[in-house]
């Protein structure tokens, strides 16, 4: 398993990370998608903490009805943190696009939602000069479990370096209410997704084992060995390769001697 | 100035590139916004040569019925080339969500639009089994003139090494129609803009100053020595540095031994 984390001293340095990097950017207010469930949950009580609760933004974005439950979670949650709150039904827009393809799959149409949301929010934080603080954890980065340009977009991600099972301690050490801690977690896609069925691993699980591939840097005998099905750490392995096109940025021919993404990273790279 | 490409060359690389790009990832259709501008038109057409015009997409999207002369360029540009084309106008997605925010100022509309083609090219990508191509040029990416998770969104960047003056040469040798060689370069987002007039210079001094600052390692003083005006070298700094968040992927507070973006980059990292 991944340790058990410090909780108070992982709040400690991922709300010292927010503020320090608001205030780099000069940005006022910390804007992000509250869907009800845990990792907005937690990325919004750090970012009260970090900068005031006057300062974070919570955008609910719901499609239409459906729902009604995440979206009184996440207003109660608002309410409890006494953070700024707005609800926008992203429906009218989602429609509108989809009216002309009736048939697209649920999965074109989630990811359009994810995508939209994306949009709402950025225009938020060019309204409010603010920043999104993303709320993807790194069980979700490392398989892919989200949409590029959607939930994984953000200006920065204080909790990309904890796993789901951790984000689970930190968020009990928050205080966040059991409803929100104990419900079933979903992309909220589509009715009855739920993450564990969809992945077919319960968290638990799929955390050992990326645990083990990842940071142990065990290969896949060792995981095997270590207690796990062949065919789920088979899956896993084929989760990680396949979505490394989430974790980059695009590609980018080389044709110079300097050239972005390749040899001219950061400010730093390149001198005064 | 950047020094001249040899164009052949320079078409040779970046026809390769895409045909091993979608090789590698098994997509069949490369899929791109064709804008009526320059870049997208040059791109199109190393697509078309990489894996044939049949197996490439041009999504013309244009906003209403505004820029009427782009959108005949960009459908008489796919008609010579060959590729699929679909013209679809974004209108009613963007109306539907301005509807409630009459006052948002045209730099929210402009980006909300950019990410709005972003999306319907994803969504379109999806249903294609197809990868998204960049149109970024290297003068954009580096002084940030896009919208990020918009325009500057996509699964390979051609383009992302060559200066937009370099992709002028490109694009004689490619036999673009000189109707779209000629035009004053746009971003499309309110009428009249041009990217020169919103810059404030032309991209033939901006170009040259990016190549000595970035390529060359000059410093402010050797830059303005060339011949460049203080202020316009000051003011492309500050565009690079205050751009740098659009190139590089949302910072991760580090916790663990081995964290995603940080030495945890690509599947070569992590063995077998």
């Amino acid at each position: 398993m991944p340790p058990k984390i410090n909780a108070g001293f992982v709040e400690k340095v991922l709300v010292r990370f927010i503020r320090d990097e608001l205030g780099k950017s000069g940005a006022r207010t910390g804007l992000l998608g509250l869907s009800g469930g845990l990792d907005s949950a937690v990325c919004a009580a750090l970012a009260a903490r970090a900068v005031g609760p006057e300062n974070v933004l919570g955008l609910i974005l719901p499609y239409g009805q459906g729902f009604p439950r995440d979206v009184r979670d996440a207003q109660g949650l608002a309410r409890r943190l006494g953070i700024r709150h707005l609800t926008i039904d992203i429906a009218p827009q989602i429609d509108a696009y989809f009216a002309a393809r009736p048939k697209a799959s649920r999965i074109r149409r989630g990811n359009k939602m994810a995508r939209e949301r994306m949009a709402v929010l950025y225009d938020h934080s060019a309204a409010e000069g603010g920043l999104v603080l993303g709320t993807s954890n790194k069980t979700e980065l490392l398989i892919g479990y989200g949409t590029i340009h959607g939930d994984m977009a953000s200006a920065i991600n204080p909790m990309g370096d904890l796993y789901k099972t951790q984000v689970r301690e930190l968020a009990a050490h928050l205080r966040i209410p059991a409803a929100i801690r104990r419900k079933a977690p979903t992309a909220g896609l589509w009715p009855g997704q739920t993450d564990e069925g969809e992945i077919g691993l319960s968290y638990e699980e799929l955390d050992e084992i990326l645990y083990g591939l990842v940071e142990c840097r065990k290969g896949r005998k060792e995981v095997v060995a270590a207690g796990h099905k062949p065919t789920a750490v088979d899956r896993v392995m084929r989760l990680i390769r396949g979505s490394e096109f989430k974790r980059r940025l695009p590609p980018i021919a080389k044709l110079s001697p300097r050239s972005v993404g390749h040899d001219f990273l950061h400010p730093y790279d390149w001198g005064k």
